[in-house]
């Protein structure tokens, strides 16, 4: 089966959550983003979004394309790879539980994405900062440590011996967890060092899937694309934690 | 099968979405919220959520028990109980994209939760009201045109003989839409007045779940929670469609 995988060219954003699981499989996969130049590969991402011309368009990419079969949306597609892949339990318990691993992953980038968009999408960066410097400092404070925290508290309960959030093999859960934390490091590289230091069975899990010879071939690769600051992770430095201020200033 | 239902009492909120599948295909089910008073319904659905002991703990409610299985995430949840209830379409393709359907409900839903929490779920609302206000302002103007524009063509593709959003029959995303049509007929009255002229298929695939028989039942009965100001569609006046000025003024 050749995959073949929408996504907008020039940022890794959501569609970079597939592309680890079928480089990490060694997938045979066709990637829009690196098939033609950019401007095809955005015309070719749009056309499959058109409403006016198709039965079942998606909302949005990332959209994967199987044979006659379309998915959309990133934790719909995991589920559907996750068993051809093998990078999925083969229990059904281990395959729901995965998928809700993948969708509470969801939610998370999701509030990663709005610390920089907090009054909406439609804005530009610029026209929401100071909104935005407040909702990233709540963000850093609250929701930071409960997400992490969360992945953190299922690792520890698995123990040394199953080293993964599901079943008794890397599984896309790992991976998507795995690309979290890497924008995350990107994106507020203070907030994620000082969150970091309590939650050391994530970082050991990013750093074993980053370690896994097909993705560390990958990620040494160009075809890994660099975060920047027009995908879902962004690093703007005035949204980050603040330095301290020097001893008696 | 006996299904039991976890979430919040007092809220409809994201359990109201798992609760209408139920209903609506007359399905055996314990709903906590109602099986016990609400102090202790409160304490069964915290349980459940306790990260110390439990294995695969969820990372929020709702979240439903179904014999040894436990599945969290409405669209997780939704994409279980679909097939079982007759609530599904019968084919992969078909249950593929009903999924992604109820995605993006899924992210419609929070969209429309952080107009009244764009600094972030952990604050009150009376401490980021201004914020909200704007959020509100650009969600009205550009998003709840975008998702319900995208849910009409849908449907508008579809034509008269096939009035549902996925398959030949009613699905959990056709329950899923209704209940997200509803709420925000609540939350923000005059800004759906003015955006359901524009999108004809979505009001009438609401009223045609509405009518559906113990779907009507259910709706009419006492079990059916009010909105209110606890959940994720709220009402506050300030975040609706401001009333033009007189004429003149």
């Amino acid at each position: 089966m050749r995959y073949e995988l929408y996504y907008w060219p020039d940022i890794p954003g959501r569609g970079e959550f597939i592309r680890l699981a079928l480089e990490d499989a060694g997938a045979d996969y066709v990637d829009i983003a690196y098939s033609q130049d950019a401007e095809h590969a955005s015309a070719a991402v749009a056309a499959g979004l058109d409403t006016r011309h198709r039965a079942r368009p998606p909302f949005a990419p990332p959209y994967l394309r199987a044979g006659d079969l379309e998915i959309s949306h990133v934790a719909n597609i995991l589920a559907f790879l996750g068993p051809r892949l093998a990078l999925a339990p083969a229990d059904e318990a281990g395959r729901l539980w995965c998928h809700a691993l993948a969708l509470t992953l969801t939610d998370f980038t999701a509030e990663i994405h709005d610390i920089h968009h907090p009054l909406g999408p439609g804005l530009y960066y610029e026209d929401q900062r100071e909104v935005a410097v407040r909702a990233a400092a709540t963000f850093i404070d609250q929701r930071l440590p409960r997400f992490l925290g969360y992945f953190e508290s299922v690792l520890d309960a698995r123990g040394k011996r199953r080293p993964w959030l599901a079943g008794d093999a890397c599984s896309t859960a790992d991976l998507y967890l795995f690309q979290v934390v890497a924008g995350l490091r990107y994106a507020l590289p203070r907030a994620m060092h000082a969150a970091e230091r309590a939650v050391p069975n994530v970082s050991a899990l990013a750093a074993r899937v980053a370690a896994r010879p097909r993705l560390a071939a990958y990620l040494a690769s160009d075809r890994r694309m660099a975060f920047n600051t027009d995908g879902v992770f962004r690093h703007y430095p005035e949204l980050d934690l603040q330095p301290e201020p020097p001893y008696g200033s």
